[in-house]
C-alpha cells in the first residue's frame, strides 16, 4: 500500500509521499514515490504514484526516455498542466494496456494505480490532479485544494480540519506530516522514510525536496507535540453522562 | 455503510453505533444497529450489526423469536458469552445459507456482515467479541480493548492514541463519540442519530443506554472541543522547513 497527499494552495504546492510497497506482509521494500521533472525557469513537474509498482515505474521510465527524444510527445513539451496530465493518463493507458494484453491466462492481477500530477509550467498558475486508473483525470479547485491517494482514510479528517487554500506551504506540509503519522500508526504497510516537497509559486525552484526518515527532528517533534496535544484535549473534554 | 464501535474495559463496557442505511446514495434509512437482550440479574447482550440489512435484521429476529421458545437453544439458555457467541455466529450462518440458497442465478450481492456482541452473563466478567461474516469469531483483550465494525478507518486513530483498559467509562464514551464524530464528517454513508450504551460491569443493568441525535447538547460540546482543541494543537506546531 501507499499513502501520497498533494495540495495546491495559494503560496504554491505541498507534495508529500511514503515509500513502503509490499506484495504480502513477507515481501517489503522502498521504493521512492515521488519523481520531480524540473527545467529551469519553465516548468517543475511533481508526479506521486499509488498502485502496481510495475505500472508506476513504467509511467515514470517512458515519461523519462521520452523526454529526451525530441520526436515523441513528453513532458518537456506540453504548455500546460493539463495536456501534462493527459500525456501521463494516456501513457498510463498504455503500460497497463500492454501488461493487461500480455497475460496468456484471464488473471485477477490488479495492473491499475492513482497518481497525483502537480507543478507548474511558465504562463500558468500552479496546478494539481488526480489521474485514475482509467487514464482520465480531476483537478483541484479553491474548494477542494487536496488530494490523497492509496491508504488515504486514516489521515482524512486532520486535512479536513486545518487545511484552507490559504494555509501556508510550510503550516500545509506539517498538516501532511501529521496526516502520514496518523497513516504510519494504523496501517503496516505503509512507512517511513518520506519523500516531501514544497513548491513556491512562480519559483520554478525544484530544490525544496527532503527526504523524512525515522530519526528527523522535526518529524518527531511534530509527533510527539501532536499526540501530546492530542491527549490534552481529549482530557480537557467534559466525560459523556447519562 | 455503519460505523460502531465496542469497548471492553476494566470497569464494564461501552456501545456506540450510527444508524444510517443506504443502498445506493440516494437510498438512505435509518435503522438502529444496536440490539440489546436483558434478564434482570442474570445476563445484559448488546449485538451491534454492520452490514446487509436484511441479514442482520433477519438475525435479530431469529435470536428474539427463539428467546420466547424453550424448545429451541437461544439467548437466555447459554451460560457464557462465549456460547452467546457461537450462537449468534450460527444464526449469522443460517441466514445468509438460506438467503444466499434462493438466488436463483449466481449474483454479485454480498449477504454477509459483521456484528460485535459484548455484555456479561453472571458467573463471568464481561466480554467482547468480534463476529465474522463466516460465523467465526474473536475476543478482545487487554491488549485490544475495543473492535470496530463498517466505516472504521477514519476514527480509528483517535482510539489508539487514548484508550486504555483503564480508561473510565465516561471517557471512553467521549472517546468513542469523537471517533464517530470524525466518520461522520468523513463519509455521507454514516450518520446520526447515534445509539450509545455503557454497561457497568456486575451491574446487570440495561439502563445505561441513550439516543444521541444531532441537537444533543453534549454531542456539540464534544464535537465542538475537540475540532478547535484540534486547531489549537496544530497552531502551536512549529511550521516544517526545510
Amino acid at each position: 500500500m501507499t499513502y501520497c497527499v498533494a495540495m495546491c494552495l495559494s503560496d504554491g504546492l505541498v507534495f508529500a509521499s511514503d515509500s513502503r510497497t509490499n506484495a504480502g506482509v513477507d515481501h517489503i521494500a522502498t521504493f521512492k514515490k515521488l519523481h520531480v521533472i524540473h527545467r529551469d525557469k519553465d516548468r517543475v513537474l511533481v508526479l506521486q504514484s499509488a498502485g502496481n509498482l510495475a505500472t508506476t515505474q513504467s509511467i515514470v521510465s517512458l515519461l523519462e526516455t521520452r523526454m529526451r527524444s525530441d520526436s515523441e510527445p513528453n513532458l518537456l513539451q506540453v504548455s500546460t498542466l493539463y495536456d501534462a496530465a493527459t500525456l501521463v493518463g494516456a501513457t498510463l493507458r498504455e503500460v497497463i494496456d500492454r501488461d493487461s494484453r500480455m497475460q496468456q491466462h484471464a488473471s485477477t492481477t490488479n495492473f491499475g494505480c492513482n497518481l497525483l500530477l502537480g507543478g507548474q509550467i511558465a504562463g500558468e498558475a500552479p496546478r494539481l490532479f488526480h489521474i485514475y486508473p482509467e487514464g482520465n483525470f480531476i483537478e483541484a479547485t479553491r474548494d477542494t485544494p487536496y488530494f490523497q491517494i492509496g491508504e488515504s482514510k486514516y489521515g482524512k479528517p486532520i486535512i479536513d480540519r486545518v487545511l484552507t487554500r490559504e494555509t501556508t506551504l510550510e503550516q500545509a506540509m506539517c498538516c501532511a506530516l501529521i496526516s502520514i503519522d496518523s497513516t504510519l500508526r494504523s496501517n503496516l504497510s505503509v512507512g517511513l522514510p518520506l519523500d516531501v516537497m514544497i513548491y513556491r509559486a512562480d519559483s520554478f525552484d525544484d530544490s525544496g525536496q527532503r527526504r523524512v526518515t525515522e530519526d528527523d527532528p522535526y518529524f518527531a517533534t511534530i509527533r510527539k507535540a501532536w499526540s501530546e496535544g492530542l491527549q490534552n484535549t481529549f482530557r480537557q473534554l467534559p466525560p459523556f453522562s447519562l
